[in-house]
């Protein structure tokens, strides 16, 4: 189920506004000695075909008799672009399913399941539920929140700050730190940077690697204003909606914003191994009343060397 | 070696003004299954005994035949408060020396080593130098530098913030962070906040752990002015003098006044996950005059979990 959890990043973020599933599907060993993976699928760009459309397309008479891992519950409902993919399973034969996590669309959510065990497929369920939710974060937040998952991204020296008092900031961080802030944008649907970020630095927020290009993400600009062409102007933190996936690249007062309305889902803090003193910091207010109100809001969630930058990664603890 | 080397950190901060050394007295076994430790000794409080001195007591007749691994060469020169280490160790038999590091104190300076082998005793040396260095930091600074050694601690939000707008800090990191800053406390002979910390907290600055309240280290105050009773008046960075060892605890004036003056050796960093926004910055102006000055200067020599908090510890990387 890891690796099937592991396979459905791959859909990040062009399944939108599908969710990103991953599925294997593994023939049982003659003895105990583990299975034989014959198929491996994901959903593909658009959210077409799902991911068992293509393990099973990929596994063709293999499938029969095997075990299907899914991140997510084989939907229910067939619709113009496709079959259920639970009466997909059925037909091709397999024996078992291991279902990672129920599918809250009211057009699933435990129908697929008993469409499968009414079928005589045997079948397990809440295997890595929360691995597999966290895998599918920007799709899971769009769909019980309603509104996008944001990450916020921020580069700093160790002394917190997002560049230099005249405003010079290339470069913080180091390659590989760039390298990887390049990859999370090719992670994400849309991008958003403040005006003041725009005036002042005019960045691309293209995604510079290799056989990455053509991913480069909408480009969002907060403003009470206009945005130039090529952007869209978006007038609060309240108002983003049409992407599953957000991510916020600054500047201070862009960052605040999202903070202040609770927009922001998870941080990436790339930090440079260097002190600037008496720079710009990293964020401007967010409305914090008193000291004990900011504890518990956040969780380490990774943390990493990239380079000589380090990378920390927060996730928002949320009680809901 | 690296137990010795573990061992001479015990003696930190009260063996200054002589150098915190770790000595393990190791009787050889009969086959090759390893050895049998004997004894232990580190630099005893004030300096004296010598931590050679301290294990060969505690051994009496086992020393005989055994092998001394010491942190550092062993003394050639006798003083009023005792006899040459390297004689004692000659008289007490052993057969062998492993040694870290030489003694650049021109009075041993390989006179130590020299002497042990006139009498017979097979040495070894340069084995794990730097890591022996890094334990007496304080004292190899003092002799190689005339200064003290350096620590500045900073205590931040994610955001890199050590206080709210309105100065109000109690707490940003939790228990464990405070705990062992404590302790950090306790490896220093003194400790410096600015004239603007004093004013605004009065920090007792003493060491709050069971079995270590009497380790409090002296108070220092920096300013151009004058200090009250119970502190002593530091006038500039470069006009520190009299200890080895010397933690910096803030605010970001006094922070920046040692950063500008590249005084600092080494950062510990806590970091809360939390996050204040419009915040009081760490640092203060250092005198950064162009963001490339910046790369290269520190290194992250250790990272862990405190609770919640994050503690990095960073080292000024020095070519000379
Ligand atoms: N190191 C890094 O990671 C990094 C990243 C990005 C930027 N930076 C630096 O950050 C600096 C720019 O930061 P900044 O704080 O001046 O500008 P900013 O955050 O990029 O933009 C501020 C602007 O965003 C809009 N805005 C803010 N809150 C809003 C809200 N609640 N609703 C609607 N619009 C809102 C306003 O635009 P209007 O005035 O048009 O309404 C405001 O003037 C630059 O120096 C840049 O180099 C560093
Ligand atoms: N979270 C934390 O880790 C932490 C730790 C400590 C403090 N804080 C906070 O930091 C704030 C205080 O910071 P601050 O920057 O205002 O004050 P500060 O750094 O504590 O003290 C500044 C004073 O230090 C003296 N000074 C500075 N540079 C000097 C130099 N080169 N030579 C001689 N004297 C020098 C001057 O004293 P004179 O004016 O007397 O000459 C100056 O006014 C408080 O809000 C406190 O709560 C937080």
């Amino acid at each position: 189920m890891a690796a099937a959890i592991a396979l459905s990043r791959r859909g990040r973020p062009a399944s939108a506004p599908n969710p990103n599933v991953g599925c294997i599907l593994v023939q049982p060993a003659p003895a105990k000695a583990g299975g034989r993976v014959v198929a491996r699928g994901w959903t593909q760009p658009g959210g077409r075909p799902h991911a068992e459309a293509m393990a099973l397309a990929a596994a063709g008479d293999a499938a029969r008799g095997a075990t299907a891992y899914v991140s997510l519950e084989p939907c229910a409902h067939a619709s113009a672009r496709g079959p259920a993919c639970s009466d997909l399973l059925i037909a091709a034969g397999i024996a078992r399913a291991v279902i990672a996590a129920r599918d809250p669309d009211p057009r699933t959510d435990g129908a697929g399941i008993a469409r499968l065990r009414a079928a005589g497929v045997e079948v397990v369920e809440e295997l890595l539920p929360a691995e597999a939710r966290a895998a599918m974060a920007p799709w899971w937040t769009r769909h019980a929140w309603g509104r996008p998952f944001v990450t916020l991204k921020l580069a700093t020296s160790l002394d917190g700050c997002i560049a230099m008092a005249d405003g010079s900031s290339r470069w913080i961080t180091g390659e590989r730190a760039r390298a990887h802030a390049h990859l999370e944008r090719a992670m994400h649907q849309a991008i958003l940077v403040g005006r003041g970020t725009l005036d002042a630095d005019a960045p691309g927020l293209d995604v510079r690697l290799p056989g990455l290009e053509d991913r480069s993400p909408a480009k969002w600009l907060l403003t009470r204003g206009k945005a130039p062409a090529g952007w869209t102007a978006i007038s609060s933190p309240e108002a983003i909606d049409g992407v599953d996936s957000l991510l916020v690249e600054g500047g201070a007062g862009a960052a605040a914003a999202f903070l202040a309305a609770d927009r922001v889902d998870r941080l990436l803090l790339y930090r440079a191994p260097m002190l600037i003193g008496g720079g710009r910091a990293a964020l401007g207010d967010i409305g914090l009343a008193d000291l004990a109100e900011a504890h518990g809001r956040w969780r380490l969630a990774d943390s990493r060397l990239l380079g000589s930058d380090q990378l920390d990664v927060y996730e928002r603890v949320r009680r809901d």
